[in-house]
């Protein structure tokens, strides 16, 4: 039983997400279909990306994710089937891998297709909903043991997008803000290893027009409505309002900028 | 293992899909459950009867699916099981079925009972929730076996209801915007096949209150912001913001007027 | 094959119940996953206790809930893990099963185990995460077979929540608003047991400033836009408008008065 993953913007209302799990059950019946997301912000590659990288990383080995956030169906983008690691991903080459692609420490760890066999995508190809006519058949396909290099055409320029990176200077590190979570969490780009042998207590973070100083452990160790400062569950620094919502409350927005002197 | 999908209108909160799956899985152990959708608009069974075939038809033979769309729940409108074509249904009779019971092509793929046979519903029926009481303990009955007509009585008279179809006259077209989806796509009930033997480039058409010609391919054959007109993924000339939100932009509503000239 | 289900306040976006459910499947690789829901208002631990029981008695025998509710997360607060009656619970020790255990006829059907051994958590446990460090974990290791005292100790002094209980009085019963469903059904928290001998068409409601007179059995039975009392699936007392939404248009909140005269 092989697990398929669907990461997508579609929405929960329409089916189209079920559409994809019955296409791929026709192919493949004792696929195990696990959803990631389907309400990443239309078109937006980057929050996929980051998603993607979060949510897949724990997933086991032989894990197929399809990644659907596809602006440009329909146009030259390439449909693409990838293993990097013990893992497959079947999406538009738009970027989406990028994080996983950063991680693989070896060119060795990364094969990637140019999906061309139409031979394994529905019979007729639509021009708006690659996810239904090629991502789907393709990755249950994989699923029941076709291989990479069936699909298509080898491919080594896979689009990369610019995952924002902070800046270090002798007393500070300035990043930005790369997400807000469900609980209205600003997860920034400044990570835990970019704070290693600092001396958290002593950190002074600017974000949002105020200033927080040190980092707590976690939220039940400051009081209802404060505003902390923490490293959250992927290891990036996080500010958080312990039982409320930081983004609102702060206006936080992704791309605004954090600075951390120490 | 038999596939059985839901599609209801119960929102994602109170966890009344778990219970409809609960009840499935002590009956069916080893059904496949997929979820279609279950944030149809309250009440709304057209929305559910195009959602329910936009997605359905994409499943394999012997799939079963679940419709709880149910303003009429405790009255005197009849829970009903059907077979339609290849596949199965189990819902309230109140014209969910329509558009499946439309391309039946002859009235011998079409087997309907009326549920009568309380043996395979919970042992208690409320007057409010027959999803769970009824629909979801005979849909697992039939994955396990249980023929449709040890559930009850043939019916014949099935309600439909109408789904609006356009009206041609001499250069024109005249429908209606049918459904917005999550990202803001303006679908009409004016198919492909209205639009055969015509000049697509030449084309004009009106919906609220602008004017677009031609149709286009894809969304990345124009412009980010630009209104454009092309065949959606069921085949249905849509409306569309490229990287935007047409319905929002325009201010489209279902069963607002939309005319082609040509 | 055994059930997990899934019951948190994640929400939808941020990819945080697939990472549970990559964690159960590298553990457990047939698991039966189920969600529950996973937009619980974020940190409600009633709202959860609630709509566990309400979903959770429709589960078979040895079906496992992990319930990630967790205000105090990496606080001093216990990560347990229970079986009662013949469901188990993963959780964090903050009221989240009072339901199920008041439920509980017999001391005896009860166990309860402080999560201690970390021999069965991920390797690397972090502050703000427990969901995935330890609770995904341990479920998927009691659905391969670990026994529940292999887990840590035993505990007798669980947390127990208020859920709220009705007063009666020689001609009234007085009760609160208990939860507002996605219909917008104001469900409160007088039940059909307290009812039972009371002629229920005689029955006074007061609610949200206005008076309804007896029950109605089903919504069909009143007109479009009518307020309505009547019993609802969990046998409730609920007030609904028909095809409407109650708690909107009447302004109801979880909280406010309601009360029964006969």
């Amino acid at each position: 039983m092989r697990i398929i993953t669907l990461l997508t913007d579609f929405g929960l209302k329409d089916g189209n997400a079920a559409i994809l799990k019955g296409i791929i059950l026709q192919i493949s019946p004792n696929a195990q279909i696990v959803d990631i997301s389907h309400v990443i912000q239309p078109q937006n590659i980057l929050e996929a990306a980051l998603i993607l990288f979060h949510a897949g990383i724990h997933f086991p080995p032989d894990t197929i994710h399809i990644i659907v956030v596809d602006p440009g169906v329909g146009t030259m983008r390439r449909p693409i089937a990838a293993k990097i690691g013990t893992q497959y991903f079947v999406c538009p080459d738009n970027g989406v891998l990028t994080m996983f692609l950063n991680r693989a420490d070896d060119k060795k760890d990364i094969q990637c297709i140019h999906l061309t066999n139409s031979q394994y995508w529905l019979p007729e190809i639509s021009h708006v909903f690659h996810g239904r006519d090629i991502f789907a058949p393709v990755a249950a396909h994989i699923s029941m043991g076709i291989k990479l290099k069936e699909l298509g055409k080898p491919v080594f320029d896979l689009i990369n997008i610019d995952i924002p990176t902070p800046q270090k200077s002798l007393n500070a590190i300035r990043g930005m803000i790369l997400h807000i979570d469900h609980f209205g969490n600003i997860i920034t780009n400044i990570s835990k290893s970019h704070l290693e042998e600092i001396d958290r207590a002593k950190l002074l973070i600017k974000i949002c027009g105020i200033e927080l100083k040190g980092l707590f452990n976690t939220f039940g160790d400051s009081c209802n409505g404060e505003i902390i400062a923490l490293l959250g569950s992927p290891n990036y620094l996080m500010v958080s309002m312990v039982n409320g919502n930081a983004a609102r409350t702060l206006g936080g927005t992704v791309g605004q900028p954090v600075e951390v002197f120490y």
